[in-house]
């Protein structure tokens, strides 16, 4: 069995883009609504939805049951080759995340681990290989935008001989 | 000027359900996802888009840059009639807010004021005339799910010799 070790870098709209989007406002299209009292920071994410056979976009929240704690342990990613997933905290702390270029084998080292600033959320491009959410603390809140409907949403591949161990600088 | 004073009642699914959805975990359809980790609280909001000439659903972020102390006064209501709007705060707070059916012709005698649990977010039915968003401190977000595309989706309404007072109980 083999350990790859993946370290986070800071996530940014750059260096994220092959894999989706930064939900920030940070050097968001933005203007003022509602006679001056609300800034809108707009469309902040590409929603790429399969609206086939009655596909659609949801709104759901993520709440976390079992908080993790770093270095990170795991063998497993997944994707969802219908629709985008967005995700958005609910919380003022920093989220770590994984992932690999749609149309890599995956092994270890096509991955690349990103950690947020705690005010950004990301949203996955449809078939974009993921780790699955984990947090810290039980409890967290994330608000999730992505697809509903027919047909198989989620592929999933377990390494074999290979174990992945994320850590946070 | 006759001034209409609206008291807020607790926002529940059942109270709101003429003008739209109640964005909660409570009472959701939800399943464990992840190995157990996480809770998914599944397809909160019906999200209404019309898609026609390239409309779509986007993901914004709305900011308060002026807060409001109540009671609050306003003369304005405003409706989209070509999507609903989803708004979940990205605090701890209670929200108020004031809808009217969607085909009133809107009067503060037709107006309903509701006020969050700190825990809920809210999804207006496409068409459904409302207060704009109000918050009591400046740097609050929410995240909002609704419609961009050509053709109007802003209708507004500002009331004749009527001023609204809207308290909080």
């Amino acid at each position: 069995m083999k350990t790859t070790i993946i370290v986070a870098e800071p996530l940014t709209k750059e260096a994220f883009a092959p894999y989706g989007d930064v939900i920030e406002t940070q050097d968001s299209h933005h203007f003022s609504i509602n006679a001056g009292m609300v800034e809108r920071h707009h469309d902040l994410a590409k929603l790429d939805i399969d609206y086939a056979d009655g596909g659609r976009p949801i709104i759901s929240f993520f709440e976390i049951l079992e908080g993790s704690s770093f270095p990170i342990e795991f063998d497993l990613v997944e994707r969802h080759p219908k629709g985008s997933q967005a995700f958005i905290p609910m919380f003022d702390e920093p989220v770590a995340l994984v992932v690999a270029a749609k149309d890599s084998d995956v092994t270890g080292a096509d991955l690349r681990a990103f950690v947020t600033n705690g005010k950004q959320g990301f949203n996955f491009h449809a078939g974009v290989w993921h780790m699955p959410l984990v947090s810290e603390e039980k409890g967290r809140m994330f608000v999730i935008v992505d697809r509903a409907g027919p047909g198989n949403n989620c592929d999933e591949l377990t390494f074999e001989n290979e174990k992945i161990e994320l850590q946070i600088p």
